[in-house]
C-alpha cells in the first residue's frame, strides 16, 4: 500500500475544479469547488448531530436517499445555515451544477462552510459555476477553495488490491474552528474507484467516523454544517462488495487509514494551533471508557493552554478525566508526556513522580505531543486528537465575521 | 432587606482570620483562612461531581456526616488533590485547628484550592495555624487568603426577618479558572445566624446550587475541589426551621440571593475575563431545556471569543444551542444582545434581522452583556452566567504552575 497526494482525483474517473465566485465580501480566494465522477457512484454520508442543520445538508440528505450521486458542489465563505432562503439557494445550486454537467439534480450533493446566519450570494455562485474547469490535476485547487481559516490543505490517498484489481481511495477536507464532531463532522470528501454497494459503503463510513473524525476536537464547538461524503464509482472493476467478507475488511482498513490521516491533519491545523496533541488512553475496561476520557483531555481548555506553554501540568489531565463522565479509579492512573524528544512519566498510580520539569519542558517543545494514559483496568484503548489553545485562537475568533 | 459586605462575619457569632504560611513557593500573599462560629452549627455542603476528588473534600464529607460543624480551615496555593499523603495532611490540618480552637476534629471542615498533583506543605500550615487571629472584621482578609488567580474578592450579605427575629446570611467565595461546576462548585463559604436543621439547610443549599453556582462557566473545566459549605449557628434565636413552611421559604429566598450574587461575581472575574455574559433563555417548554441551552451558549469558546471582540455573531449562539443536547425548533428562535447601552434583536424566527452592526458594536462594548434568547415554545426560563475568552486567559493558563 502506498499513500499519494492526489486527494479526490487519486481514484480513477474522478476530476475536480475550483473558481472564485466572491461569496464573502473582500475575499479574493477561490470559494467554489466541484468534485465529479465520469460515471455514477454509490455514495454514503454522515452529518452533524447539531439540531441546527445547514440547508445544504438537508438537500444533500434528500438527494442521497437513493444511495447514488455523481458530483459534489462545495462553497466556502458562507455556511448557508440559519440563513434566508437557505434550501432554495442550495437547490438552485444543485440544479445549476446538474445543468452544466448534464446530470439529474438529485445526483448532485451540496456542502457549505463559512459564517452562519447570512443569506448566501447564490447569484455569484450560479454565474461562476459554468466557468469551472474539471481536471484530474485539480484536487489541490478544490482543497484550497473549501478552506476558511485553515492554514494548510489536507489530503490523503492510498492504493490497495481487491480481487487482484488495483483500487484507490483518496480525500480532501477542511477544518480549523468549530471542530468537535459528533457523529457527523466538518467537511470531508472521499472518492474511490472500488466497487461497493451503498449499504456497505455507509456501514464502513459510519464505523470509521467514530474512530477518526469523531475523535478530534479543536474548540468543543460542533458545527451546523459538518458532513463527510464518500463516492465510489466502481471503475477499478473489482467484484462489487455487497457483504462483510475479506474484501470488505480490506476496503474498511484502507478507508480507515485515509480518514484517520485526514482527521489528524484537521486537529493539527486547528485555529491558532501550534501543536498537535494526541491522547491515548489504554488499559481501559471498554473502548467507550477510553474514548470518553481521551476526548475530555484533548477538549480541556486548561490542558490545551498548558500545552501551549509547555507546562507538564498532569493535574489538569487527571482533572479533565475526572469530569469526563466516564468512571475510573484515579488512584491507579499513570500519565506520561511524549514527543520526538522522548517520553517522561509524570504520574504513577495517581500521584506525582517528581520527574524533572526541565526534561518535560524540552519534550513539550515539539510540534506533536503525546499524552499517554494507562488505567490498568483492562485491555481496551482509544486515541483522540486535539491542539493547543493559543493567543491566535482568540485573535482569529474575536472578529471572524469582519 | 439590605445587602452588606461583611461576608462570613455578617451573621452573629462568626469570626474569621487569615495568615501567610508559604504553601506555594515564591508567593507572599496570605494563603490560610479560618472561619469560626462561637457556638456549634448545623451545616450542609455540596461537592464536585468530578471522579477525582481532592483529599480535603473526602475529610470534610466524613466530618459532616453528623450534620454539625463549628469551623472551616481553607488553604490556597495547593489543591491537595491527587497528591501524596493527601488525606493524612487534611486530617492533620483539621486536628491542629481543633486543638487551637478547643474543638473536636470532626467539627472542623477542610477546603483547599491551587495546583493539582503536588504534595501539600503541611508543616508550613501546622506551624502557622496557631498564629491566626480571629475577629469579626476579618472576612475580607479570609477572602483574600483563599484567592488564586481571582482579581477581586467576592462577598455578599443580606439581612431578613424570621418570626420577628432579625437574621443574617453572608458569604465569600473564590473562582477564576477551572470553573464549570456540576452539582458541587468552586469554593464558597456561607454563614448564617438563622436557626435551621441540618436537613432543611442541606435541602435549601442543594436546590439553590442548581440555579446559581451550577449555572456559571468560565472554561468548561470542572474542578476536583469544588465545595460550597453553609454554617448555621442559630444565634438569631428564631424558632428552628425544621420543615417547608413560610419561614423556610423566606430563608430559601435569602440564601438564593446571596448565592446568586456570589456566583455572578465568579463569572465576572473568570480568568482573563473582560466582560460578564448573562444568557437568559425564555419561552422554553421546561426549565431544564432553558438551562441546557443557556449553559451551552455561555460555555462556547467561539461565542466567548466573539464577545471579547464585540462581534454580534448570533450564528455562533444558535450553533451552540444546536449542539447543547436540548431539543428546540431553530426556525422559531429570537436572539437579542443587550447591555447598559441598549438592546438589539439580531435574529428573528431563526433568521437574521439585518440589524445595524455598528449599533451592536456599541452595545457590546460594556462590561456586562446580556444574550437574550426566546424559543416561543412555553413559559419556562433559565439564566446562566459566563465571561468572554481573552488573550489573558491563555496568558494565565499557559504556565500556571510556574
Amino acid at each position: 500500500m502506498s499513500k499519494e497526494n492526489k486527494g479526490v482525483c487519486f481514484a480513477k474517473g474522478f476530476t475536480a475544479g475550483a473558481a472564485h465566485a466572491g461569496i464573502k465580501e473582500g475575499s479574493t480566494k477561490d470559494d467554489l469547488a466541484i468534485i465529479y465522477s465520469s460515471t455514477p457512484c454509490n455514495a454514503a454520508a454522515v452529518y452533524t448531530t447539531n439540531v441546527v442543520k445547514a440547508a445544504p445538508l438537508k438537500v444533500t440528505k434528500e438527494h442521497l436517499s437513493n444511495g447514488r450521486a455523481q458530483a459534489i458542489i462545495i462553497n466556502s465563505g458562507n455556511a448557508n445555515a440559519a440563513a434566508m432562503n437557505g434550501e432554495l439557494h442550495a437547490i438552485e445550486t444543485a440544479q445549476k451544477v446538474a445543468e452544466v454537467l448534464g446530470l439529474k439534480p438529485e445526483d448532485v450533493l451540496v456542502a457549505s462552510t463559512g459564517v452562519i446566519g447570512q443569506e448566501l450570494n447564490v447569484d455569484a455562485i450560479l454565474k461562476t459555476l459554468p466557468k469551472i474547469e474539471l481536471s484530474n490535476e485539480n484536487s489541490e485547487a478544490a482543497n484550497l477553495a473549501i478552506m476558511t481559516t485553515d492554514t494548510k490543505t489536507k489530503t490523503c490517498g492510498m492504493s490497495f488490491e481487491l480481487n487482484g484489481k488495483e483500487c484507490h481511495i483518496g480525500g480532501i477536507c477542511k477544518g480549523s474552528g468549530m471542530i468537535h464532531p459528533n457523529m457527523g463532522t466538518m467537511l470531508a470528501f472521499i472518492t474511490t474507484d472500488a466497487a461497493i454497494s451503498s449499504e456497505m459503503l455507509q456501514k464502513a463510513l459510519k464505523a470509521n467516523v467514530r474512530t477518526t473524525f469523531n475523535r478530534i476536537s479543536v474548540d468543543g464547538d460542533t458545527s451546523t454544517n459538518d458532513m463527510v461524503i464518500v463516492l465510489a464509482n466502481g471503475q477499478a472493476e473489482n467484484e462489487e462488495i455487497i457483504s462483510e467478507g475479506k474484501e470488505y475488511k480490506q476496503f474498511f482498513f484502507a478507508l480507515h487509514q485515509v480518514m484517520e490521516c485526514l482527521a489528524i491533519q484537521i486537529a493539527a491545523d486547528g485555529e491558532g494551533a501550534s501543536r498537535l496533541i494526541t491522547c491515548t488512553v489504554s488499559g481501559a475496561k471498554t473502548e467507550d471508557q477510553a474514548e470518553t476520557l481521551a476526548r475530555s483531555v484533548v477538549s480541556s481548555s486548561l490542558t490545551k493552554a498548558a500545552m501551549f506553554g509547555r507546562d507538564a501540568n498532569w493535574g489538569r489531565v487527571i482533572c479533565a478525566m475526572g469530569y469526563s463522565g466516564a468512571d475510573f479509579d484515579p488512584d491507579h492512573v499513570d500519565i506520561a508526556f511524549g514527543s520526538a524528544k522522548g517520553e517522561i512519566v509524570l504520574c504513577k498510580d495517581g500521584r506525582e513522580t517528581k520527574a524533572d520539569d526541565d526534561v518535560a519542558y524540552e519534550i513539550l517543545g515539539e510540534d506533536a505531543i503525546d499524552i499517554l494514559i494507562t488505567l490498568h483496568e483492562g485491555n481496551e484503548r482509544a486515541t483522540c486528537w486535539g491542539c493547543d489553545l493559543t493567543y491566535d485562537y482568540v485573535t482569529i475568533n474575536k472578529d471572524y465575521r469582519t
